[in-house]
């Protein structure tokens, strides 16, 4: 019996606080989940500058400049690399964790919604994935910047929990309502999503979501092994 | 029968990120085993700045000065209140995660080591906690600052992992080792605290040990109910 080596997850991270980064919950549950599962986890991060730095206290916008990169490594404990050295054929599983960062940082969707471009290394990196037949689980906002990557490639089926606004049809993908809790899988496109803090729900609803997420992501991917 | 109202946590924050503010991962993993439980929590930080920021990335210090209650709303989302308002009377229990942020912010044992002093509303609030005899959870490098704070009042067996330097000797406590996934219970004085992130152990022990940290400060607290 040959022992299977340990799969492989890569995590994006967007910065360091749900209002101009990661959210951090989402981040951190995604990285128990895996490390539960004995994977072996590399986060990555783009090293440019945020879009702003937010007080998440008072809610504003501030004069600071933070760098991504930077910001994501309290999040990473150090353990962190450039983004631009991701590559898919190094991987197993994607796991795009969210917060406003993924919106601000990793795309232009904050601002410019269904008309938003994503930044051409995290592109690059999806799509690679994406043809690559490897599973990607998108958390909280990251589902539609994921659709926005995919654009003109796919037109997955994901959750960002409700979608009044009609904000994935737009960047080209379908929506699927779902509880926090919960889990939306496109088998096809091998896609896992799920709404986290899209809603203000407890955090007990959070994490079931994330885990089930981490769970089924890493279900596809022993499966396309085999 | 009469409905029990749900137990109140105070959580102590101290910036937002492990080496010049709390632990994130720590402070998380405390907050999502408090909501499992069905606990009320609220999350304080003292509205002063951080003693240094640094880069967590390449570990130097730079040159920006950060809020350690503004940081700390990263992590709780904007709720989190000055350290100056938390009464111990609208608490059941007290919950310290670690990271250098406890010993650079609510207290300066990074420099002085066993000289160190604590922050004074940090000091008072503990005080108050141990003298109404309610459970104080204490996680990392935290059950050093709350012997501390306790200095002259009691000398509270804890554990931060190993101590070779004898620093919570030198602090007026009793050291007692353990490993990462385990804690240790000094029911004399409603303490209980685990090492977490004071080993560079894997996240999976780190949060065995907060969860049963606050499994069993909460089982001293509803016993000291009935």
């Amino acid at each position: 019996m040959v022992e299977k080596t340990a799969i492989k997850a890569a995590v994006i991270l967007a910065g360091c606080g749900y209002l101009d980064g990661a959210e951090i919950r989402e981040a951190v549950i995604t990285l128990m989940a895996l490390d539960q599962e004995d994977v072996a986890v590399q986060c990555f991060a783009p090293d440019i500058n945020q879009m702003h730095v937010m007080n998440h206290l008072t809610g504003e916008v501030t004069n600071e400049t933070r760098n991504v990169l930077v910001e994501s490594a309290r999040i990473a404990r150090g353990e962190v690399k450039p983004l631009s050295e991701a590559k898919a054929a190094d991987f197993d599983v994607l796991l795009l964790p969210g917060g406003f960062g993924a919106a601000k940082n990793l795309s232009d969707i904050a601002v410019k919604g269904a008309q938003g471009d994503v930044l051409p290394e995290y592109a690059a990196l999806v799509k690679a994935f994406h043809a690559a037949e490897k599973p990607i689980g998108a958390i909280c906002i990251s589902p539609a910047v994921l659709v926005a990557a995919l654009r003109g490639q796919a037109s997955p089926i994901v959750t960002i929990g409700d979608d009044a606004d009609g904000l994935i049809a737009g960047l080209g993908g379908q929506h699927q309502e779902c509880q926090t809790k919960g889990i939306v899988i496109d088998e096809a496109n091998h896609i896992v999503s799920c709404s986290a803090y899209m809603r203000e729900d407890r955090l007990t609803n959070v994490r079931a979501g994330i885990e089930k997420l981490v769970l089924a992501t890493l279900e596809m991917a022993r499966q396309s092994r085999n």
